[in-house]
């Protein structure tokens, strides 16, 4: 028998409905290329959200239609994120920090029919543009960077269209299902995969990161998302601020150290969100600066993992709370949360620092499985390592053109994340490798992240990432490369690495000393994550 | 184009499993009529329900089918709460504080197959239950009052019954828009009719729970529901409190000032909510006895105003924070709640005791209208005042066995909620009567509820009513009953209400001096509020 609710649909546009009637004067703050600030209310979004829903059918953009930002985070693109899923089209926000043939691939294969740019990236699109067929319309931002060089041509300017546009009002039905954003995932294999959001998945995300045990956004925050607005649905933050009328501070692109910290104290920052290198970033800054950095109630780090001894320099030195979220473009992205249970604030410091660099528990909403190599359900004892499964309203069942392969889903139906991890008794996860990063030695596995994560503890080292060589004998060996911090000499540190693992690592799982090299520096991913990849095909290159 | 997102169905045995799975040793405490305490465990309650879930499908009941339930709040009732839904068959809370005639009639419309009843209860339902042939077993719950001298007969035990169920799992599909629960309303005009929640409103209505600026449900709560699990659905707590961890407890059938208090104190209870008559008389009791409330950190209050020098009186008194919050078995039932701005706490004390008694904003989920007499949309002006008309996720759209009436929503799908309101321009709902109690009077509207809230201030009064009277030259006049505190005398209190009315309302508003009637006690309807039928009826009586 069918419950007698409303058939009431889940969809962006009432979020912005709501932001504009209940909290018409709370605002949103940007931070331009100059330095200067632009200041808007929710109210006055509404009104230019709407003339830039005309504005998008005046240029013939139709529901299902995918339109392209190629822009940093300030209030238009906030702007963005509105009106195109209010006509039923589609957000496809483009990491222009992707090698240029990716994103030539990412937007022709997406069809994006519009872009909407920063006048800061105009000369990387005019130099891509005639590869980009597909794209009727350039839209340009003025950024109040140094004026381009060169555009793609023809363009529009963004307040000249909105200037021009019709203020009438006129929102269409929407189904919940309906695609509402797209978003490639960074391609560390192969090309990068479109994951397309539908109107009900962002809505209940956004809910989700309002509940007081996840991110708890609310009325009373200020929210900076430094989690730039072109990488994973930018963790969800523009709905989920407007949803309850929080205020929003958007960087532009100055996301390192001090110009996140002058808008943090300017502007009493409560909440924000970013990798861990934004945050190591920063911790250095206000070690050398002074800031009353006081309104912070909460720092959320993903991305990767964030090592404790970053979350102990936090809470020691300046009194913030820094937490692990772990998520991924195909969850929308968050996942998990840690946050430690009331019962645990008995514990002693180091009860504590066993789980506070965890990945933390599934927030509601999401479901987490580990499985075997057989797909079976392996049990939440903090022991046995298997691969990370999810299923939920907001996690990815197919790519866009449904490029799913055997390996997107279990059998079962859900996720297959390519995260290994265990899950202790009170379901706080812990990702011990990916599953392509794993180290295959004598039938075992060695844990890359793990042994990175001993390793990172040495004081003369800045950073360091393992990965696996092939070997004879062995199947894989264990390779370390470290970075050595500004001033310090290699001299006795491969001993103390050596030493350092030798306390929590069989000697079969130990590297051998010609395996630890020292580099100037991680080459990264486009998203800041270790890219693995280019370090095993060093190695390769090599041998 | 449809996006790809799961299609994960939001489900109360999804809520159910993630208790068990992520909160294992998280507890629900219930207080037993003898005083004695009951402590489970998420995991031990789960274990239960997958008993119960078998045991009912041993007597037979299969999806789709109603199960009452006749039970104060306690650890049983919740597992009924994730039982019944969870094999697709519908629980339904009988308010069995009803005229005997009402609980006959909505057992009956019901078609209710089996019930569940607290021992207590046994006598109760011994005696209705030859007019409630749909009954095919009852089940008694020991809850370890007295023995009861009559029972429905034969009846199982339901202890006996879980010792003797099968504990193997099973989960059949559920679609998220299935029947899941039915409360009905007070059914103050005609019968009582049926609200059928469905999975998905229950689910939503719990994430919404859970966010920070609705009642912040988290797994560092304690929460005690003072609500009867009987009425509006629990206010969704067995649900919200399910999805994050928070420890329950439940109260049994003591609702009242001294064991309230006691259990607060004793399990540290972060979290309550309940009707203002509980909150008045446990402020009473907490001013003759000591007692450490300092874990407390919101009560929400609702079914009626809460008057603002309760309000006061708790933060002045004890600092305890209490919020009101407005919603009806229609909206499952949270639709609003009061939080005061971030920028309001620079406001004088003054200022904010303008916001403080007032319904509040619309949770996320919720949006609201308010109507004028031809249904226009009236402007959030904090002047004009209208119907309140809501629609969202966990509004009803239709009442069970299809008993909408026209009346039931307004032409273009909103629900009519019968209540008059103003709404400010930051969103903030105040309730000045109910469309059938407010006085026309010359073609005028006179809010009774404006005028209890004055009149009650009288620091020798204790309650107070207004209704409308027939008058042949005004239409209608509004007519006073007024309840004395113990010890206090009438001389002068009418011709201090006359001279305080004076000082809000035009001359012509203000009731005769032959219309102020003392009375020992306001009747009130079952779910506690001020009986105005009742009282309307009185004067007709006497006319």
């Amino acid at each position: 028998m069918k419950g007698l609710m409303m058939d009431y649909a889940l969809t962006v546009p009432s979020i912005l409905r709501r932001a504009a009637q209940v909290y018409p004067e709370k605002e949103i703050v940007s931070r331009m290329s100059d330095g200067s600030k632009v200041r808007i209310t929710y109210r006055e979004m509404y009104e230019r959200v709407i003339r830039l829903m005309n504005a998008l059918r005046e240029m013939g953009v139709k529901p299902g239609d995918r339109v392209a930002t190629c822009a940093w985070n300030s209030y238009r693109h906030t702007e963005l994120y509105f009106a195109v899923p209010s006509i039923g089209a589609i957000l496809h926000t483009v990491n222009f920090r992707l090698f240029s043939e990716q994103v030539e691939y990412i937007v022709n294969h997406a069809e994006d029919k519009v872009m909407f740019l920063d006048s800061s990236l105009a000369p990387m699109i005019a130099t891509l543009q005639p590869a980009l067929p597909c794209i009727q319309h350039y839209v340009v931002m003025d950024d109040k960077s140094e004026p381009p060089t060169v555009t793609p041509t023809p363009f529009s300017d963004y307040e000249a269209l909105l200037a021009g546009a019709s203020s009438i009002e006129s929102f269409p039905d929407i189904d919940e299902n309906l695609a509402c954003g797209l978003c490639y995932t960074s391609g560390t294999t192969g090309q990068p995969k479109g994951v397309l959001y539908s109107h009900r998945s962002n809505y209940l995300h956004a809910m989700g990161e309002c509940m007081t045990d996840s991110f708890g956004i609310s009325e009373r925050d200020t929210v900076l998302p430094v989690v730039p607005m072109f990488h994973a649905n930018a963790w969800g933050l523009p709905y989920s601020c407007a949803m309850v009328g929080a205020k929003q501070v958007l960087p532009g692109s100055h996301l390192l150290g001090s110009p996140i910290a002058n808008l943090m104290e300017s502007e009493r920052v409560t909440f924000s969100a970013g990798v861990p290198t934004v945050w190591r970033v920063l911790y250095q800054h206000l070690k050398q600066h002074k800031h009353d950095l006081s309104s912070l109630r909460l720092i959320v780090s993903g991305g990767s993992a964030a090592p404790l001894s970053l979350i102990e320099a936090y809470k020691n030195d300046f009194g913030i709370t820094l937490t692990s979220v772990w998520g991924m473009t195909e969850t929308s992205p968050v996942g998990t949360l840690c946050r430690p249970r009331a019962w645990m604030d008995a514990w002693t410091e180091e009860q504590r620092s066993v789980v506070l660099p965890k990945q933390g528990i599934p927030v509601p909403g999401i479901e987490v499985d580990i499985r075997g190599e057989n797909n079976e359900v392996l049990a939440w004892d903090g022991q046995q390592a298997g691969e990370v499964v999810v299923r939920g309203p907001w996690v990815v069942s197919d790519y866009f053109k449904n490029e799913r392969t055997e390996a997107t889903l279990t059998p079962d139906g859900w996720f297959r994340t390519g995260d290994i991890a265990r899950m202790d008794e009170y379901g706080y996860m812990e990702i011990t490798d990916r599953t392509k990063d794993i180290i295959k030695s004598r039938g075992e596995w060695i844990s890359s992240v793990d042994m990175e994560n001993l390793i990172v503890q040495i004081p003369k080292l800045q950073e360091a990432c393992v990965v696996g060589r092939t070997d004879v004998t062995r199947g894989e060996a264990p390779v370390v490369f470290a970075v050595l911090k500004e001033e310090e000499a290699e001299e006795g540190v491969k001993e103390e690495i050596l030493a350092l693992l030798a306390t929590k690592f069989a000697g079969w799982q130990i590297p051998k000393r010609a395996d630890i090299h020292f580099i100037d520096a991680i080459p990264k991913t486009s998203v800041g994550k270790l890219n693995k990849k280019a370090l095993r095909a060093t190695l390769e290159e090599g041998s």
